[in-house]
Formats: structure tokens, C-alpha cells, sequence
């Protein structure tokens, strides 16, 4: 499958993030305007909110969806309401509509670069996995040793943990570095300090389109997947260091997980699926891949001090996870963990299994022993105050390209007392 | 300050749970009727619902609130609203009450054993804790040795993880025992398996009743909480065993959590605070007591084999945790954490000193070493097919109580096959 063709010119550019190929979901606003439903073709956002009040465009015959405004009551609906929705999308956006059509979505849309975006849909909860080969090959190495780096259970099951949903933001929401609980290595006591090793996680985020209620197949999950995004987990290494034994970390993560504003579907990644690597063990059959349900999703890290131009500190694929998110989801409901929809799953930090290829600064420095140079000649360990942080990932097609919008952030001081009474 | 007497002659028996002086928040229903918000006094529920509609009892003047049917929109209305609504409650159900009132609540009642009890309020996010002593003395010696029981970070900071709020449900719900993966020592090999080493844990939870948006100090944490009830965190030990490192439990806490049905407001415990115990370490500021902000209750975990009398199988006091709610709420904002009304923070396990004060049958049982003799004559190592779990609470005062009503759940046995396809 090639270009699918748009009458929107700039949704025809091979190297353009929005093609009709993709049509993603986000909610946007103009200026002072209300939060509303949006499709990214293009250079435009076309106004799904508007178009269905107007009768134009309905998921649901007698309900509104999208006006909420998030994408989740869209979800409800289930995978044939989300196929006939982007067939509608396509007729409306393809180079077959007729000039009536063509007025009309130029009338209910508008210009992306006048557009503000907002979280596109309400997070249930968020978990975050551990399943990325090479990240956790490093990490372990870092804190075991290289010969035992990957717990005993880790080439068995997708580990990973409960986070916070609450702290969940969109793309271009400042970060403060957060204050917490750390110990030197050199101190007997623990003492409470801005964090001195905040850092960033390279991932992809999955968004649970359809509820369950006891454990589901791998098969179900892959299904049950609406959509993904870029995620970056903000990690604070040195609270990290001392809470998470022996359950986890907990404040380490809870400062901000930043998505991009588009939640690029599963439908739009379909040509895009790949498998995943070969197994040392055998996985147990609940588990068991099912056909090719990662995808070849190219990533990249960049780095920009305060007023300078970025670096770009790593670029790796999707496909390094060991684990895909339909097996992550197929693990969180074996217990009978019900899952809902607005679910999101982090990956887990992607790496490849070179240098270059690191997604996070623990590894890139190798926890600081190392020093990165940036194009700007400074070098970074851990992020620094006023640094912007921005995650970019695209799958590249024969002449077209899905793109997922920018994930970024910047790290602001932390605060100077951070209690007022 | 004594018994507070009701016209409701049954809510003036001082071995009671429902005095005037308690006024817990629920949500019922009759028949086949809707569910509703209401109020226990005595042998009966007060039905707030029907008082709000009608105009007789509105914690707004403007919206209604106790409709949704859950209390999270009253709390959103703040402390100042929840001390009037309490008032006006005691002054409907007050000896001092007149005729007409009296008859208007008789209409807007119901006798409790008519009714049946649902999820008292919307849990934003679940975050259970580590935070009892003895309990956490107990499993560190069994898993590590008495001499290092408790990890480094223990006595500083309340060690606590994210759960997941889909889990949890209210008294009187089966509970399906899980599957999971799981790994016996004499194997090299994980299988997957119903557990067999299911657990209860003894636990208050604490509700979240104002948002809070960055770190807070352990005062303002004390004035956000709304009110307490009983939890069992039902746990999967064998599962826990194999999952847990490095990120801590995930599945084997995801089958469920069990809520009593009755929030027992802050309010109605003020007369029974009481100081967290003695301090091995200073804590730092941030997490240092703020006058006593623990209570005095007393709880009892009862187990009754399918159709078979219970045996009390454990009594212990809410007193006996080493960090307050508060602290660990506190905790939980320090990188800045949002946190939300509806969010739920579990004790952790509650054991007291001495082995019947043991709060879970891991350690009643020793790790299954030393199994618990039944009053039926039977032994528990954990729970088995069948078994009914039963928590029990009460705060004493001088001639009344403060019940919670109780926390139950039977473990039914694990499916047969728990994939369709």
C-alpha cells in the first residue's frame, strides 16, 4: 500500500507526518476556544466536534462522542463504529470528495499552526512495562553485573508496574524538578533535595479502546488496542535508588509521564507490524506471540539546553521490545485485573543494542559515567534545568509516512521551598 | 464526650456500630430499585438521595450532588460543606428532632436489612502501602533474616506502591481465586497455574476528599483526608514470589481489594486519635508528626470455611502502624504527585506484636510452616475454595461505638480454563 491521496495538498508530502494514511485523533483549541475533537490532515485539524453537532459526521447516530472533550466515549463504541469512523474520514478527506464536501471541511477545520493541543483522551489508569531487552540488559548490568543483568523472571513474563495516571500530561506541559527523599552512597541518612539525576524514558504508549473483565488472550488484547502514542516517563534515578526496594518505584515516576497529542491508530500502524525478536525460552502459551503484532516505528531523542538548538541523543525503533503491547496486556489481565478503556500501557524504555541507540540518559552516560557532548559542546549526564526534552517517532511506508507530533517538555528549577506550611 | 442520642432508638446501644456520633457515607439500594447515597443510624438507612431531591437536605443549593450515585461530588465540595452536611444530619436524627422531621426521615429511610450495599464512592487511583512494623518485620524475617528484616529506607520514608482502582470492590463480592505464572523453587521453569498460595491483608484505606496539585506538608494531607474504611488487599503470594523483582507486586495484587461499604468520615474518629509509635530514627521534616493523627480501632479478621461457623483468626488496632495516613499521603506528594478526591491509600498490613495479632495468614502461618487450627477443627495455611474472609472494625468510645460494618469476601475456586480463545 502506497500514498492514499488527499485533496489537502499537504497531506500528500511523503515525508509528512499526516497523511490520509493516518488521520489521528486529538483534541485541540484556537485561541480562546472551547476543547474540542480533532483529526491532524495535513497542515490542518479537521473539527470532528463541529462536524458531528453539525449531523455530518456521526459515530453514533443518536449520541454525542465528541464533545467531552476526549476520545474515550468514542472508544466505547467498539472496533466496527472505529473502522466505519475512518472509512467516513477517508471519503470526506480523499481526493474523491466533490467540492461541497471540500467547503465543509474547510469550513470545520483550521489551521494546525493556530491550534493549541490538550490531553486526547482521559487516562484510566497508566502501568508501565519493563520490556525492552536491551534497556533492562543495561540497567542490570549498570547496578548487578553484565552476567546476571536480567532478572530470573524477565524472559518470562512482561514486567511491569502500576504508575499514576494523575500525573499523566500532553505534550508542551512544563516539568518541575521534583524534590524527594535520596541518600548518598557517602551518608549514613537520607536527606530531602531537588533531584540531582532527573531523567527521561524513551516509549511508546498503548491506549486500552475496549474494557475486559477477567483474562483475556493475547489475541483479545491485540484487538482491545485502540491506539498509540509516544511516551516519555520523567524518571528521578537518584529517589528511584533509594525507594525501590522492595516495591517498586513510586515517587521516581509520579513528577510527569508527557504522550504527544495524537493518538495514532492501530488501523493507520496495521502495514507497519512486525515480530518480535527470537526467544531464549519459550514463552508459556498465555503469552505466546500470535502472528506479528510489534511495529517498525523509527524513534528519536533530542536534547536542547535553554535557548540553543537541539541534539538528537538517541535514535532506536519499536521494534526492540521483546515484549509487544498486546502480550503486556494479555499479562495484566491473567490475574483477573479488569481493564478499562483509557488504559494506557507504557512500553517501557526502548533501546537498541548499541550506544547510540539508548533510550535514556542513565544509559546514554551510563549512569553518569560517561558524559554526552552535545552539538552545542556542553555534555549532559542527567537533564539540567531548563533543558527541552522532545521524543519524535515515524513509520515510513512506500511514499508516505505516519507520524505521531512531537512529545516534549522542559525541565523547569525546582521549587525553592517546596512547602507552604 | 459520650453516647449522642438519636430518636432512632436502635442507634443508642452503645455495642452498636451506627450512632449519632458516627453518620458513615454509603451507597445502597432496595430491590430492584436505583442505587442511592445514604446514611447509617441505627438498624436503618437514611436515604440522602431522596432528602437532596425533594429539597429537604442539599449539600448544594444549586447542583445536586448525592445523585451520581457515589460521594465523590460532595467531596469535591470541600471540608466546610462536609462539617455543615454533618451537622444538619445530626439535627434531622437528634434527640432533639420534632415530629414532622421524624416522620419526613421515617419516609426517607429504609430498614438496612432490606438493603443491599454498593461502592460507597469512585476510586480515582488505588496506592497501597508497607507501612505496619510488625507486618513488615514479619516478612522481611521470613524472606531475608531478623537481623536485616526491615530494608534501609524503611524507617524513613512510607514504602508504598501504585494498585490498581479497576480491582477494587465493596464488601460482600466473590472473589475469584487467579491464575498466574509462578515458579516453585524445585523447578527451573515457570508454569502457569491457579495460585495456591492465596492471601488476605488486613488494612485500612484512606480517602482522598480534596485534590491537591504538588507536594503537601503532613497538616494540609490530614485536613485532605475524607474518611476511612476497611480493606482487604487480597494477594497472590506464589505469583508475588516470582513477579516482584525489581518493580515490585503487579499481578498479584490485581485480582481484587475489598472495601467495607460505610466511608467512616475523619470527623466521626477526631475523639480517637491517637500518636504513631516511638521513632528509631528522626524523620525528616517533611514527614514529621503533626500531633496524633492515628486512630484507635480495633479490628479482627474472621475466616469461616464454606458452610461452617467463622473462627476469629487475628485481632489487632489500627494504632499499631508506624507512619498516619497523613505521612503517607504526604509521601505520596512529594515529586509533585496530583492527587485527586476518590484516590485510596491502603495501610498496608496491620499486625501487632504478638502472633494472634498477625494481620495476614503469611505470617499467621509462618510462610504455610505452621499452620492456624480452625475453631471447626480444620487448618489453614492460606485461604481455600470457599473460605469467607470477614474484617471487622470498631472504635470505642466512652458508652458508644463506631462501627464500619463488615469487610467480607468468598474466595471462589480458579476456572477451570481461563482463555476462550
Amino acid at each position: 500500500m502506497g500514498l492514499m491521496r488527499s485533496w489537502i495538498e499537504t497531506a500528500n508530502d511523503p515525508e509528512g507526518a499526516f497523511p490520509l494514511n493516518n488521520l489521528p485523533y486529538g483534541v485541540f483549541s484556537v485561541g480562546d476556544g472551547d476543547l474540542r475533537c480533532g483529526v491532524a490532515i495535513g497542515d490542518r485539524i479537521l473539527d470532528v466536534t463541529g462536524l458531528e453537532a453539525a449531523g455530518i459526521l456521526r459515530a453514533d447516530a443518536d449520541a454525542d462522542v465528541l464533545d467531552a472533550p476526549f476520545w474515550n466515549d468514542f472508544m466505547e463504541l467498539g472496533p466496527a463504529v472505529w473502522a466505519r469512523f475512518r472509512d467516513a474520514l477517508q471519503a470526506l478527506l480523499g481526493e474523491g470528495a466533490d467540492e461541497t464536501t471540500r467547503d465543509l471541511c474547510i469550513t470545520y477545520s483550521v489551521p494546525m499552526a493556530d491550534a493549541v493541543m490538550h490531553m486526547p483522551f482521559r487516562v484510566s489508569e497508566f502501568t508501565d512495562f519493563y520490556a525492552g531487552r536491551h534497556h533492562a540488559f543495561n540497567v542490570g548490568s549498570m547496578f548487578r553485573d553484565p552476567a546476571n543483568a536480567l532478572p530470573p523472571n524477565w524472559l518470562h513474563i512482561p514486567i511491569g508496574y502500576n504508575g499514576r495516571a494523575s500525573s499523566v500530561v500532553v505534550s508542551g506541559t512544563d516539568v518541575r524538578r521534583p524534590w524527594g527523599q535520596l541518600k548518598s552512597p557517602d551518608h549514613d541518612l537520607p536527606a530531602f533535595l531537588p533531584s540531582r539525576r532527573f531523567d527521561l524514558e524513551l516509549e511508546m504508549g498503548a491506549i486500552v479502546g475496549t474494557a475486559s473483565d477477567g483474562p483475556i488472550s493475547v489475541d483479545e488484547a491485540f484487538d482491545n488496542i485502540f491506539g498509540y502514542v509516544l511516551l516519555n516517563d520523567w524518571s528521578a534515578r537518584d529517589i528511584q535508588a533509594w525507594e525501590y526496594q522492595p516495591l517498586g518505584p513510586f515517587q521516581a515516576k509520579a513528577t510527569a509521564t508527557t504522550i504527544s497529542p495524537w493518538i495514532v491508530t492501530r488501523a493507520a500502524l496495521e502495514p507497519f507490524r512486525c515480530d518480535t525478536p527470537e526467544r531464549e525460552f519459550e514463552l508459556l502459551d498465555h503469552l505466546k506471540d500470535r502472528g506479528p503484532m510489534l511495529y517498525d516505528i523509527d524513534l528519536a531523542v533530542a536534547l536542547a539546553p535553554k535557548g540553543k538548538p537541539a541534539t538528537t541523543i538517541a535514535r532506536t525503533n519499536y521494534r526492540e521490545m521483546y515484549y509487544s503491547a498486546a502480550q503486556q496486556l494479555a499479562h495484566h489481565s491473567t490475574a483477573g485485573c479488569p481493564m478499562r478503556v483509557g488504559d494506557l500501557l507504557g512500553s517501557g524504555t526502548i533501546s537498541g543494542p548499541t550506544k547510540p541507540e539508548r533510550g535514556s540518559l542513565l544509559e546514554l552516560s551510563w549512569g553518569g559515567k560517561e558524559p554526552l557532548t552535545l552539538d552545542t559542546g556542553e555534555t549532559r549526564s542527567f537533564i539540567e534545568d531548563g533543558d527541552t526534552v522532545t521524543l519524535t517517532g515515524a513509520a515510513r511506508g512506500d511514499g508516505f509516512t505516519i507520524g505521531f507530533g512531537s512529545c516534549a517538555g522542559t525541565v523547569l528549577p525546582a521549587l525553592d521551598a517546596p512547602y507552604k506550611r
